[in-house]
């Protein structure tokens, strides 16, 4: 046998270099040197997946030529596939150039498997996109009385052959429809296999593209985030009231509701998914696809919406011990979970840390990665109930705290949700105690503008007009109106507590002066007590004084004033520089394990690993509770804001801008 | 540390011996020795299943002592599992029982698993039980805030704890359950694992007993066996006229019905999975169970019945090339099936060989294993349709023949199914050409008792009849009748075809003579002539004359008389001892791969091995056709009844018995 002739094959951007046999095609050399290139159709040439560009003219220095005449010849066929500049730039398909020389060949992103997308967040971070479906086109020969193999057979054999697939399975709904759809196609069909081992769709002749659903499900909003399986692109968002508020506005009125009414539970499980189906209805028309054109969806949601969602009573998780059904993460086809997308996808369900920290919390862990981190994180998601980790590298702790909705504007006398009208910013002077506002849809101030009006005060308001007062010496640290100040904004209710009037009759649209009571401000505190307490029972369990960065997720965290917040005790003092706000990032780590299915392991790892710290049973607990009470807290000290509170010096110019400024 | 005393411990009947450490249980040695003992309860004393008897007094001369004092004592608790005569007989629970001194133990065949049932067939045969199901019994402490686990990790970890089960996977309307489950039975239950792998029955408190259900669905019966999953037993019979007989007697009428009405695929569908829970509810109903006690299905049938059970299209089955949907066989959840059975039992159906040769054949491979036997095997499953395997250790090989119904008494002038008042049998003297007849339901001859009244002829009874026109003469090789004999049972027709009388008017209960006309058997001819091809087409290939045995598989073949089957050339000539009726083999196969899991990948990879041969593409088939047409046929000698076919000396009192015989 004479020895064949070999030449070297260099892939860049990777780098990965080996000589390869002449005649075999820079596919073949792809695989023999581990270099990832995308194919759809199994080396055709009908996909056009494969494009690579040889670099010409490179290393002459070193001895070695590449040149575009050192590949095979270029067709017609193959021409088709690219522009006039891909043309003129030595742009191949990688399956069927052949190599006759030395050649450099550049991979370009869109050619690569595992290319990555950048997320926007504190720290930038790259996410791998490797989801749990890939589509692989075959062609098959029809069967005669020679070869009367069977449909099923016939395309396990061309998925082997084409593909290297192997025991591969398929739905009995899909197996039914498999005749059909192979003998209208004319045997050449697209298939999308799961896992690398279920077919769950099979798409007449050459059909590219895939879509995911990642839907994060709030007690109070559901957010769903329609994505690109390839690019990792979201084309499509929609939000809405999670349907269930019509049975209780937080988890425990919803528990209860399940809890005294027999068909509750089905009542509001029915309710969700009929929610589910509307976001993915209304995601697929944004963008001319199906619902049907859906293959995979991720959900996460605090474990009372996990359970709800599911179909499993809640009530286990509302009563101690607190044990939900199941931690572990869940597979469930669309048709049995009763979603009204491809009847064979797979719904992916985060897993569970605790009763009372669910699988949206392992969509912050997943977002935030505190485990791969040398700092320790305490992470913050504010909702209608609070959950906190806190970690790194080495350790890593959850504890969940019942803030109550006061965060939210809800228990709060004027208190109202972040939509327009709602004031989301106060400012007191310290001196005159003097209110100026700014109002959501409104880029003003209120002392700069006499057209804004507000309608009431959303969470982040309440946090700025809170700790405000208590810089203007209006309340003091416990919390309490301090009686020696007199000022026209400071009275008294009808039922004799005190309150401030933030904004007066003629500036708002309920005809009434909206106030901060007594009552709005203790509120606040049992929240900010319960979380601040938290924080420390986890940090004391890691012989910590103070976490190195604070991350707060959820969209509340986006809006609130950083100081102010801080100067309230929201948790431990902290650098300003080390507070971060993340926005959704349960939802990004939604999207994040629909985008790559090993982070569902990962998810599936860290939920076991992270310990729950059940704080009622912490004998420690009341004490840090009534000590967190405290503005910004009784004993510990937050030199950080020492500066802010002392509000002598500082005009008030400086503090309340005179122009517009950006909503939001 | 001090070397720890160590005790011989021999386990009989698998005569497994090794030195054991003092102290530990006999079911602990047993796993140390490699001896399946039987458990449900995980050793904790609660099922009583792990039952074994000390054998005292043994190899004494062997200066080894065993008795019942070297264990530890016996409890009442264990006690209380004994009755009476094991108490003294030296009975223990191997769970229990420590090691202190040498000990023979015996496992009683009830404590052992993998049990074996014996078969009864031409060759007995014992079964190895090894079902896709087993039980474990578990108890779990409930949760406490100390130890909130959730349900299904609590039980995951009870299983991997106690019985070394691990990656252990649960339906999704099965979780939904776990929770109530669990607090109903004070966390103690009893859980159906299938395969290992699977959760799919959770009951509470400790329960032993699962059954199992093998149906054959013939195209014109369909038979149940609901079997107990722990001994094999078969515990109730249903058999009932498949339902679909109502859209087309044979296949290709009901392939054709399909083809013909929109609705005519989902039509039979329903009826036949109809058909099955009536099945499964009469079978449940005679033994005191309910349907949703049966956790596992198998079902066989042939390619047709298969795809219509499953919802697919049998067109392309009824058409070249005849290409089934899959070969492959499938594990359904009962819920999807559409069973009104324990809704996550599996369904498995057995594999198909080919467009005709379904997994009803792949049963009869099954029961009667050609591929492990030395002598070359001729299998004929004699239904509507027939199926023959040829086939040894060395070659396995195939084929299907369009029979029609002629051998099961359609399309026969006085045809009918083998019901009572149905000739059965038939004898005619070769001389006086006088016939005598026995029905079913009555064990007389007709000359003998004049009570002896007939309805019509079966298919064993028109092989007798044939068989016996050919021996008397009356009939010549070429199937027409000879116009050279003259008889008063000899007449013509109103169409002017000659017919044979069998019984008189007054012999029958329908009012009219009962006859075998020209027709009737040209229609055998072409049967058996089909027959006859293929198996001698298979032989061909194998270059073979004569298969070394012959099995008759069905109900059929267990009724017709071998000699006269022979006399005919239903099969190729082979000594009268050489030739088996094993009754419905299909159906024993089914019950087989019910009862042991292993043989559903034997069976998977024999369906794959069987090679395929189509009669309508072998050049030579019309020829062999045309010559087997011929009694018993026009060129092959059948040394093995010429004797019989000589029929002048023998006097009909030697073959017709006088008295009374058991009908069959």
């Amino acid at each position: 046998m004479p020895k064949l002739k070999k030449h070297l094959v260099i892939f860049q951007p990777s780098g990965s270099r080996g000589y390869v046999e002449d005649g075999k095609t820079l596919k073949e050399a792809s695989r023999e040197l581990g270099v990832d290139l995308e194919t759809i159709c199994g080396e055709k040439t009908t996909c056009g997946k494969c494009k690579v560009r040889v670099e010409e003219g490179h290393f002459e220095r070193m001895g070695i030529e590449s040149r575009s005449g050192h590949l095979s010849p270029i067709g017609q066929q193959e021409k088709k596939f690219f522009d006039r500049y891909e043309n003129q730039d030595g742009h191949r398909l990688a399956c069927v150039a052949e190599i006759h020389g030395d050649v450099l060949v550049f991979v370009p992103e869109e050619s690569r498997v595992g290319r990555q997308i950048v997320r926007k967040s504190a720290t930038e971070r790259a996410i791998e996109i490797k989801p749990a479906i890939r589509k692989y086109f075959i062609e098959m020969t029809p069967p005669t009385l020679e070869d009367p193999l069977g449909d099923w057979e016939r395309m396990t054999g061309a998925l082997e052959e084409g593909f290297g697939l192997t025991d591969i399975s398929i739905s009995f709904s899909l197996l039914k429809t498999l005749q059909q759809v192979l003998r209208e196609s004319d045997f050449a069909v697209t298939v999308t296999v799961w896992k690398g081992r279920e077919i769950i769709r099979i798409e007449s002749g050459l059909v590219e593209k895939s879509y995911g659903l990642a839907v994060d499900i709030g007690t109070t909003t559901v957010a769903g985030y329609l994505c690109d399986l390839g690019t990792g692109e979201v084309v499509a968002t929609e939000s809405m009231m999670n349907p269930q508020v019509s049975y209780g506005e937080d988890v425990m009125a919803r528990i209860t509701y399940a809890m005294m009414h027999d068909d509750g539970l089905d009542k509001m499980h029915q309710t969700i998914i009929e929610g589910l189906n509307t976001i993915a209805a209304r995601v697929s028309a944004q963008v001319e696809l199906q619902p049907t054109d859906i293959v995979e969806v991720v959900l996460v949601g605090n474990t009372a919406m996990h359970h709800i969602m599911l179909g499993i009573d809640p009530e286990h998780i509302g009563l101690a011990p607190f044990a939900p059904t199941n931690h572990t993460s869940l597979d469930v086809k669309a048709a049995d979970f009763g979603l009204a997308i491809l009847p064979t996808a797979n719904v992916h369900i985060l897993p569970v840390e605790a009763g009372f920290v669910g699988p949206d919390n392992v969509g912050v862990l997943l977002a935030e990665e505190p485990y791969h981190q040398d700092d320790l994180l305490l992470i913050i998601d504010i909702g209608t109930n609070g959950e906190l980790i806190l970690g790194n590298r080495a350790e890593l702790l959850s504890c969940s705290c019942a803030t109550g909705p006061a965060f939210e504007g809800a228990h709060v006398q004027h208190g109202m949700r972040a939509a327009p009208g709602a004031i989301e910013n106060i400012r007191i002077h310290p001196k005159s105690k003097e209110a100026f506002f700014k109002v959501i849809g409104h880029g003003s101030w209120s002392r700069v503008s006499s057209e804004v009006k507000a309608k009431g005060i959303c969470g982040s308001g309440i946090i700025d007009g809170v700790a405000e007062m208590l810089r203007a010496g209006i309340i003091e640290k416990s919390g309490r109106f301090n009686k020696a100040i007199t000022s026209k904004r400071l009275r008294s209710t009808e039922d004799g507590q005190p309150e401030y009037v933030v904004a007066w009759k003629h500036q708002t649209t309920i005809g009434q002066d909206i106030t901060i009571t007594q009552k709005d401000v203790r509120a606040i505190q049992l929240a900010k007590g319960a979380m601040y307490a938290g924080a420390k029972a986890m940090l004391r369990k890691l012989g910590r004084e103070q976490p190195d960065k604070v991350i707060l997720a959820g969209a509340f965290g986006s809006y609130i004033d950083k100081k102010r917040a801080l100067a309230l005790g929201l948790f431990p003092d902290c650098g300003l520089e080390d507070v971060y706000a993340v926005g959704n990032a349960a939802g990004d780590g939604a999207r994040i394990a629909l985008l790559n299915v090993d982070k569902r392991e990962e998810a599936q790892r860290m939920a076991r690993q992270v310990e729950y710290v059940e704080l009622t049973v912490d004998p420690a607990f009341q004490k840090d509770f009534a000590e967190a009470m405290h503005f910004p807290h009784m004993t510990d000290t937050f030199p950080h804001i020492k500066q802010f509170l002392r509000a002598s010096q500082p005009s008030t110019r400086a503090t309340v801008p005179e122009g517009k400024t950006d909503g939001g």
